[in-house]
This record gives C-alpha cells, sequence and structure tokens, in this order.
C-alpha cells in the first residue's frame, strides 16, 4: 500500500489556540519555514484581517518562496448577505493565498443555536461561499465544522452539507470532529458512509483530542478513505489541543505503509518538533510519542540489559527513523562515558583512569544536580572540560560587578551596570548603561575587554532564555539562564544558575565571552594603553 | 449495554517506571487511599522484595483496609529450575496479598533473545508459576508481555501461551503491547481472535503509547472481548507512559455505556488525577484530556459566543461529569464577548454599548499586542477592568523604585532595593534586601504597605515565570514576568512586560498586591504612625 496522504498543518492557526500560546508574525515565518522543510504540504497561516499579526504573516510569507500550499482561514458568509459583500472572504482572497480553507456548520443543532438560522439559508451560505473563492480561483478546502455531532444527531443534513459543498466545487471536504467527542469506530463508520456519498472532491479529516483520541481518529478516516489530515505540531490548540501530526505522519508512514514525506525528511522531525516548541515557548512533554526526550528512554535494569542485545526488545521503532535517539537514564556509567565521548567530540583528551578525570565528571554531575544543563550549554561544558583539562588561560580574573535599575514615575527605567575586573595585574572598571539589566552588564564587560580582544565586537548574544527551576519558594528560587551567542561563523551556548536572575546571567554572560575568546590571542602591543599598567582604566 | 469492565491501575508499579517519577512508601499509600476512594478495582503496589519501599507498602497498605484489591508485580520462575524454590514466587505469596501479577514472554524471539531458552521451556516457566501462585490461594493475572508482537510474528506461539496459562488456572490473561506499536485495528482482530480461542479465563488489556494510542488500543480491546484495563493515572509509565486511565475511565462510562466505576465515583477523577500530580511531583498537562485545567478551557472569540448560548455547542461532555470545569480564556483572536463574559464572572457590570467598554477592549488588545497575556493573569485583567469601570480606588500613588545588585569575587550576591510612594499624600520610603532582585522589590514594597494594610503580611508569591518574547535583540528584547500569589483562601496571577526583566517584574508584583488589597480597607488609625502625615517613613 503506499496511497498518498496529504498533510494540512494548522499549527499557526487553530494550534494558536491553545492556552499559553502566542506567535508572533516572525514566529509564524519561522515555524512556517520549518514545516516547509519537513514537508508537509499545506500550511495554514492564519485568519487573514483578524489581527495585524496575521495580516504581515500573508504579506510576508510569500518572500519565502516555500513549497508547501499556504492557506487562509475563514467562515462561510453572513446569512442573509451575498458572498460578493463579504469582508471576510474579501479578506480571504487579498491574503494572496494558494487555497483557502473555508469553515462553515454541518450541525442542525448548531446552525439554529449558534448561526440562529435555517438549515436551508447555512446550505446556502456554503454554497455561495465556495463558489465565491473558486471563482476567485483558489483551491477551496471545506471545514464541516462539528460533522461527526451532526451526522449522528441528523444523518441527512450533515450529508447534504457535503453535497452541496461539493456541488459549489470544494476541492477537499474535511470531516471535523470539533468537540473531540467522538470515538474511533464511529469516525470509521462515518467517514466509510461519506466516501460511498460523494464522487468528486477528496475527503479529509480534522480532530481534536479530548478524548486522547485524536491521532487514532484520524487513523480511522484515512483507513476509510480520507487523504488529507489537518493537525498541528505537537497536537497544540484549543482545550486537550488537535490532532498531534508528530505522532500521525510516523504511524501512516512507518506503521501503515502510506506514502506520507518524501524520503529522508522523516528524520527531520524531533528536530522540527523541538524548534517549534522552543518558538512557540512551550516546554516539549518529556514523553511525548517519537519525538519526546523520554521517548526512547529505558529505566528498568531487565529491560537495559535486554536493549543492549538487540534494540527491538523494547523499541517498537528505530528512534534514528525519526530523529531521536536511544537513552539509557540513570546508570551513571552511561553518565561517565557521555562525558567522555563529548570530550571526545570537542577534541579534548581525557584518559578515564586519571583522578582530573574522575573530579571533572564529579564537578559536572553535582552542578547538573544544582539546576545546570548541558544539553543545551555546550560551550558552558567545552570550559568546564578545557579548565580541568588545564588546556585553558584565564583570561581575567573577576573582581566584582554591580548593577542598578532605576524607576521614577513617567520616565523610562535606566539599566546602569559597573564591571570591575583584572588583566594581567591590571585593574578595569567600566561603566555602562544598557536597555535592560543583562543588556548593560553585557555592555560593561565588552567595554573592559574589547580594547584587549578586538575581535568581540563580531560577535552578539542572539537569544536569552530563563526558567524558573523550582516554584516552591517564588521569587527565592533558582532559575537557569541559557545565552546563545554568534560571531560571523559559529553560535554557541552558555548557561549560569542561581536563585537572583542577575548572577545568573552574569555566568551566562561571561562563559559567553571566554567561549568567544577560546580561538583568540590577545591584542599586540596593549600595554600601549595609557593606564593599563597600573590602576584603573575607566571607560 | 452495561458490561462491568475492571479498572487495573499500575501506577505504583509500571507508573514509577516514568522519567522523573520517583514515590516514597509513604507516597505510595496515599495515592493507593486515593485510588480506593475513586473506585479502581485493582491497586498493583510493586515488585515484593524489589527494594525497600515495596516491602513497606505491602505491609503497611493492609492497615488501610481498602476495597480495591491489592496486588504484587513479578515474573516466571527461572528456567531450568522449580517454582518451588524461586525466590521471586516465594515473595509474591509473602506479600500477603490477594491477586499476584505475574509477567511472562509470549513473542518467541524474546524467549530466545531475552530469556535464551527453548520455547518449550518458557511454557513449562508460565504453567509452573501459575499453578504455585493458585495453590498458594491467589488470585493470578497473567500478564503476557509483548502478545502483540509476538502474535505478529509467530501466532500459533503466542496462542499456545495463552492456553497454557489458561490450563495453568490464570484468573486473567492480560495481552500487553508492551512496545507500543500496535495500531487500534491490529488490537481488535488479535483481541477477538484469542476471545475466540479462549474459555475459561477472562482477558485483559495493558497498551503503552509509544504511537500516541494507548487510550484507543484499550477500548479497541474491550469492545473486542477484554474485561480488564491495566493502566496509570495520567499516564505515567516508560518512555511515552502507559495508557491513560483518567482518558480510559471516563470513554468507556461515558462514551460507551460500560459500567466502571459506580455511581457518583467518576466525579472525582479530576481530583484524583491533581492529587495523584502533586504527590508524583510532576507537573500536570494543561490540555490532559477529561482532567487538565485547560481541558474546557474556550479561547475563540465565536466559541465562547455559543458556549454561552449552550455549553454543548463546544464541550463534548459536561465538564462536572468528571469533576472539572469550564473556563472563559482571553486573548487576542477573542473578541468583545470573551471580556464581556469574563466581566460577568468577576461580577462587573458593562455595558457593550458604552464608549468605556470599548476603550478599555481597544487597551486590553494593544497590551496584548505589546506582549501583555491575559489568559494566566486574570487579576491583572480584573484590575483594568475595574479601573475602567471606575469602582477601583488607587491605593498608593508610585514615584520610584531602585533595584541594586552587586557581586564581589569569592563573597555572596547581595540584591536590595528602594521604594518610594506616596500614600494620602504622605511620602513612604522603603529599602530591603532580598533573595534575588524581585524578592528584594517585593519585601521593599510590603515594607511600605503593610503598616497600612496589616492583611498583606497572610499573602505571598507562589509562583514566577520568565518568558522572552522575541530573541531577535536577545538581552534587548521584551521578557514576560506572570507571578502567582496566595493567601490562606484563593490565588490570583498578574502579568508584566517590559524590555527590563526588572521592571517586567516590578508591574507583576504591583498589581498581585493591588489586588490582593481589593477587598480589604485601610487600617484604622494608620494617621498614628508617627510621620505618615508629614515626610518620609523610614523602615
Amino acid at each position: 500500500m503506499s496511497k498518498p496522504i496529504s498533510i494540512f498543518d494548522t499549527t499557526l492557526r487553530d494550534g494558536t489556540q491553545g492556552e499559553g500560546i502566542s506567535l508572533s508574525a516572525d514566529d509564524k515565518l519561522k515555524i512556517a519555514r520549518k514545516l516547509d522543510q519537513l514537508g508537509v504540504h499545506y500550511i495554514e497561516g492564519g485568519i487573514p484581517g483578524s489581527n495585524g499579526k496575521d495580516i504581515e504573516f500573508f504579506k510576508r510569507v510569500k518572500e519565502l518562496n516555500l513549497q508547501a500550499k499556504i492557506t487562509a482561514f475563514g467562515s462561510t458568509r453572513r446569512k442573509d448577505s451575498l458572498a460578493e459583500h463579504d469582508a471576510n472572504l474579501h479578506r480571504m482572497v487579498e491574503a494572496g493565498v494558494q487555497a483557502a480553507t473555508l469553515v462553515g456548520k454541518s450541525w442542525d443543532f448548531h446552525v439554529h443555536t449558534a448561526l440562529q438560522t435555517t438549515l436551508e439559508e447555512n446550505l446556502a451560505m456554503i454554497f455561495d461561499s465556495i463558489a465565491y473563492l473558486k471563482q476567485k480561483g483558489l483551491e477551496v478546502v471545506f471545514d464541516a465544522e462539528h460533522f461527526f455531532d451532526g451526522y449522528k444527531n441528523n444523518p441527512d443534513y450533515a450529508l447534504a452539507v457535503m453535497r452541496k459543498a461539493e456541488e459549489a466545487g470544494a476541492d477537499w471536504l474535511v470531516m471535523c470532529d470539533t468537540n473531540g467527542g467522538t470515538m474511533p469506530h464511529e469516525v470509521f463508520d462515518i467517514v466509510s458512509t461519506l466516501s460511498g456519498a460523494i464522487s468528486g472532491s477528496k475527503l479529509g479529516i480534522h480532530t481534536h483530542n479530548d478524548c486522547e483520541l485524536a491521532v487514532a481518529n484520524s487513523i480511522s478516516a484515512v483507513r476509510a478513505g480520507a487523504t488529507q489530515i489537518q493537525g498541528t505540531m505537537n497536537g497544540y490548540g484549543e482545550r486537550c489541543g488537535n490532532a498531534n501530526l508528530c505522532s500521525i505522519i510516523p504511524n501512516l508512514q512507518l506503521k501503515l505503509g502510506y506514502d506520507v514525506l518524501e524520503a529522508d525528511r522523516l528524520k527531520q522531525l524531533t528536530n522540527t518538533a523541538r524548534y517549534i516548541s522552543e518558538i512557540a515557548n512551550v516546554h516539549m512533554q518529556v514523553n511525548q510519542p517519537y519525538v519526546g526526550n523520554a521517548a526512547f528512554a529505558h529505566k528498568g535494569g531487565i529491560h537495559v540489559s535486554a536493549i543492549l542485545r538487540d534494540s527491538r526488545t523494547y523499541e517498537h521503532i528505530a528512534p534514528e527513523l525519526v530523529g531521536n535517539r536511544q537513552r539509557v537514564l540513570v546508570s551513571e556509567l552511561a553518565g561517565q562515558s557521555n562525558i567522555l565521548s563529548k570530550a571526545q567530540e570537542m577534541g579534548i583528551d581525557f584518559d578515564p583512569e586519571n583522578e582530573n578525570t574522575k573530579q571533572v565528571i564529579a564537578k559536572i554531575k553535582d552542578l547538573e544536580h544544582q539546576g545546570y544543563q548541558f544539553e543545551g550549554a555546550d560551550a558552558s561544558l567545552e570550559l568546564l572540560l578545557r579548565q580541568a583539562n588545564g588546556d585553558l588561560k584565564e583570561l581575567f580574573i573577576f573582581e566584582s560587578f554591580k548593577m542598578l535599575v532605576e524607576k521614577t514615575a513617567d520616565r523610562p527605567v535606566v539599566s546602569e551596570a559597573f564591571v570591575k575586573l583584572k588583566i594581567d595585574g591590571a585593574s578595569i572598571y567600566t561603566a555602562a548603561e544598557g536597555n535592560g539589566p543583562v543588556n548593560a552588564l553585557d555592555n560593561a564587560l565588552r567595554k573592559a575587554l574589547i580594547t584587549y580582544y578586538p575581535g568581540l565586537k563580531d560577535m552578539h548574544l542572539s537569544d536569552y532564555k530563563v526558567r524558573v527551576l523550582d516554584d516552591k519558594d517564588a521569587t527565592a528560587s533558582k532559575v537557569r539562564v541559557l545565552i546563545e551567542s554568534q560571531d560571523f561563523h559559529n553560535s554557541w551556548n552558555t548557561v549560569g544558575v542561581s536563585s537572583n536572575v542577575i548572577e545568573a546571567s552574569w555566568e551566562a554572560l561571561v562563559d559567553s565571552i571566554r567561549y568567544a575568546l577560546l580561538g583568540q590571542t590577545k591584542r599586540e602591543g596593549y600595554e600601549e594603553i595609557p593606564s593599563a599598567g597600573r590602576g584603573l582604566v575607566n571607560h
């Protein structure tokens, strides 16, 4: 079996209905590009005209020249009016997309209760809106809201809605389980029935996870004849979320033999899911199927020894197929071998039997216990390892920093930082303002060092993340700061942990600059700077 | 249809294999009591003799006199030995439980690879172990590990295993999808086949969530004849977790009409799930089906107006059936109707036609565009609405704050804050230290206000979250701070946004305290404080 299935991603539209998910136009563009690299077929970008972000998105997404079809979402025309005069339909056309997703009612109860119109007028609203969009040259995806509830309540009317949409020229008839309450065998039966009643349009499925069955329902629909699946990455969406494409895609492709993504794209699945969770700033669920960090993690002792004999004993697929990896939890031995293999990767030579090696491994474990996380901070790890190995020259001695934030009513907040260092016996004392406390510290620290290391001007901080580690004591709890830095060639990540967000930021900042200076040498003739040899240098 | 289904909870055994889950004997006893109140039929407590916690659990659980049957888990006897001499089987008997769960191999590949014995010896191991436990008077639940993979690879052998277990007297034959890779229609077909091949024992199902199908697979098995479901609360378990009983129970009882829990027990589901997540110290997933905080939360504007007319429009069940509740979220995507219904919820009277109303809605939208998020900050929203409505008396006038963080080599970091306010014409100027800058600000602000509002001493900050909104300029980008506060009766959430993390924290802090003071009145006789009427009050 190798039936082609279209993946319709609505992370950017229905996904943003999820609690705590809010995407800027920039975020949306980044995600669209990433989805396109994964190879989804449709990317629903938003509701044109509903807000400034979506307008900006539709304008700028054209410049990306994506392979995927960009689609705009909107409702059928208002009751008792003309499609030609409908502002929403106009905006969908003006968005300049290839496809339009038009949502309409198929549950008689909703026509009466929510639309407050007649069943006949609803059919006309659907027909007119689709005909209008087709006439404007758009591919039309008709989302029949509450199709399953509608079918169970009044099958004749639900089918009449779909026949009307087909008659108006809809390319796709998508059955939505909007409230997420339908069981997989019901989905199978109802999709099979519709499949028999329709001949021109193709069928799609759109499910929600209110019964923890969105993935199963999507698969049921495909087995009954649907060839488009609407869902979101990581299952983002209102209430319990939409159907999770991160599980549906590998289930269809690896388990059921459908033709979903182009060869080799599936390996980007884990990376794509994690990238999008970063952009959306939502924690990845560690136990998320296929792409979670624990999806192929083994804890039980018996399991682990069986896995070491043959990974098929406790793994349903090879994790590499979806770009994930096997992890063995807890074992101290695993810790040491991880760290040593990491050192090797960095070209640092460690003898596992050496006392030094044991000390640095103990230190890293202790730091991790305190809340440091080196998985996302390779540069800080490398500094630790190089320091332990003795091949790191410290470039300056820290003496102190002060950071002052001052806010007076009706005036903008001011941040100032003061940094005192020693370089080759010379005390350097700098002051700087900044847009926020961390920026001020960064400015003051650079000011102190740039005279000695002019190369620093080429690097800048490119990302800054703060995570509260333990919410029991609220503002007195620990925070972890991750900083990403870049120069023309590289980017690197560093970490700091403290109960004080400023101190944690300082740690990560200092590591970022120490790492940047790893390959650099001090400027020739730095002694020429007047007061560098004696006393303070004021900047 | 009203077929009785047995719920077999293995949160305390298989659930603890999940990453980050570790339960003490006390924790296990608390959870067992709670599960018993919910009305599950079997509680698998652990592996007797595997560790001190499980030994203590089995000893102490008897004193609780639970209704549920307590069961102990163990493997078939070792190869080439006698059941009578098997230490594991002895310990299961000595645990003093009513039922034993015996796990055995049913996949020929595993017999060869993991057990490294013959297919015949594996059958003998299963027969002998079950016969031994039955002879000791225990109810025996036989867990056939990897039954589905085994059946697909060698159906005759997988069936022979089950026939042998039945012959030995097993009360239950449980089909395990140990690796979680089986599809729902395969489960249905294989369970149906086994159901036809077995006559004496009852059938059970044990699934894992590696394909996000554990709930669907459990339901498939029940529809094909299984009458026991093994799973965990909140789906805890190794890798992607076990089948989630919090979704399976309501699906079977409310959607499919099976007789699962006694009448009225289902209402304890949400509370039980959240209690167990507290004990296990694992964050509840906000979007968890049925029991999550967002399971019945509505964000979309059109959805909200329909929900207000009839909640069946966008809710698949009444949330009260599982002890959960409806929530209306406020967001940019939502329109005026969300905000008005929120105001109504808060008891604030708004006329939608009023100019004031339009202004506050425009203001909220503008703030959201700047990065404020009110769906997680109800208290800040309420302050905005009350202010717009004119029923908010401002309690103090902000003049300024200063915040100083100082770090000197080898000495702990110091945070100090200075706050200047005006109350009834009196200038109040306070200074305080803190464990971190926000804590210092909180201390200084309270110091200024507590003389006037002694009730403030009962509130404290209980959670603090920082989110970077836009990573383009790194340390100069905007941050959003969310603060959760509590007193004896309530908890409330506030928000602040700024490019400066200290200013954003200050905003959220001030809102938290303004909200706390909403119902409170100023202390009688506050004028008695010496310098309050004139000049500065120094604390």
